[in-house]
């Protein structure tokens, strides 16, 4: 399908989409480039990557399709330093988290190129980041939201929706502000609310103490607090707006909640709280999407 | 050890507190008693309880070694129902999550027979509850908070500690008052943080879509929210004062946290994740528990 992948930052991300490549038979060669040249290193030697690049623009040389697997606030200049070798037909995708952010930063470094960009995010990932974590399995089941322009180059989000497809994921298309607010919901507040929370019990002053006591419940809830500090500060910050919505929704939850509590109205609060469990009961993981409900 | 358990509420604590006492060897024989006939009888025929007692009174009936199993604004009613048989070297002991609300139940239940009753709160727990999903080994590995007072019967304390211990369980003792405050932050706030976070996602118009996009953080992040209502509402009121504590703690670093967020300071935003990400990667389930540090 492909004749040479072009990863730049292969970490978690880049990493399991190069071996899904190449264990789908996707792809001939994999050319990867990291900020980091032992993390370069340590990818060629996993055998993740074939060739190493020593900058962002010699792994697009050569490449039919190039996976640009950074931070989202290094988006905009690795764009920059590659845009004299986008080309019409070959895809370029991301893995952001956010894509609002994204797409603004792709056309202000793409420019007249900007069609060959076809904004990606795959709803997978682990809590330990790195190439040493990748997996050829990371994104088999997952969900993968890809944002095109009306401007992006319809073959290429097609040829990104077979690859995503061929390495066994969901493919969805919405807009980017579609997709920010989304995951403001379910993924990006959940991670504010971890991470004020593990703050309030620690900080506290038996907060050592009360740490010691906590069980499986405390465990899952603050898992995701222990999340990379680079990844989310991007993510919070790109999606300030969107985010600070879903918070402000969350407090009036909060809100009405304690006032049933303070209330004493016990069977109102118990109420509340079965349809609260019901639904969480009946929700599942990946289930499958059905837009126009 | 024990000739006769009397266990009043044949549920999941109950009925794993049985089975693991029976699988110890340390009691002859288990008398169950439920509000609703069916539980008896199912605990009967799952071999959790040995005889079906009709009433609360006559589970305590010979029985020296009492277990109270039933939501916790179910305590005082109970112990009422059973005070004529409450006798000086009987160990009554109960579950609830709650103890300062307990303590006060059973002062006002028990009056001179209050230095009989134990009051324990296992760290144990399923999400589906229900005498069927009973375990011998429930509470092997877990802790167990006891929290006598000071007219509390020594010898019923040190019965209770080996008891525990002899399931596998770990011992603390504290004060009703720290045990609350310890419990509002750790378990109490995460559950109504949980509810009232499922609740902002699903009732908002694009909720169910929304929900269809979730991942593994926000399944781990909301499985609390599926936890009985009934136990929930009891608790979240019976410790309502330490638990609106905590929530104003939680709200403050919440305000920290957005307002690092909006001020658009990416380096300051990154410490503060990096601080809470290395502690809440640091924590260990279960971590011995070291007093006076």
């Amino acid at each position: 399908m492909f004749n040479q992948l072009g990863v730049i930052g292969c970490g978690l991300m880049g990493g399991s989409f190069a071996l899904a490549l190449k264990k789908a038979g996707l792809v001939k060669r994999v050319v990867g480039y990291s900020k980091s040249p032992s993390t370069t290193e340590a990818a060629k030697k996993l055998g993740v990557i074939d060739v190493v690049a020593e900058s962002a623009l010699l792994a697009v040389s050569g490449s039919d399709i190039v996976l640009v697997a950074v931070p989202v606030s290094a988006t905009e200049p690795t764009l920059k330093a590659i845009r004299h070798l986008v080309k019409p037909d070959v895809l370029f995708m991301d893995v952001g988290s956010t894509k609002s952010d994204v797409v603004e930063a792709a056309r202000r470094a793409l420019g007249k190129q900007l069609p060959s960009f076809v904004p990606a995010h795959p709803i997978a990932g682990k809590e330990s980041g790195g190439v040493q974590n990748a997996e050829v399995t990371l994104y088999q089941g997952r969900q993968v939201i890809l944002t095109p322009l009306p401007q992006t180059n319809a073959a290429l989000v097609q040829k990104a929706t077979d690859v995503w497809s061929a390495i066994g994921a969901q493919v969805l298309k919405m807009t980017p502000r579609n997709h920010d607010q989304a995951f403001a919901a379910v993924s990006h507040l959940p991670h504010l609310l971890a991470f004020a929370f593990f703050q309030s019990v620690a900080a506290q002053p038996a907060g050592r103490d009360f740490l010691s006591l906590a069980g499986p419940g405390f465990r899952d809830f603050t898992r995701i607090a222990a999340s990379e500090p680079a990844v989310w500060r991007d993510i919070l910050m790109a999606n300030a707006a969107e985010l600070l919505v879903q918070s402000q929704r969350f407090r009036q939850a909060l809100d009405g909640l304690e006032a049933l509590v303070k209330s004493g109205d016990a069977v109102a609060l118990e109420a509340r709280i079965r349809q609260i469990s019901e639904a969480r009961a009946n929700w599942q993981l990946g289930a499958p999407w059905q837009p126009n409900r």
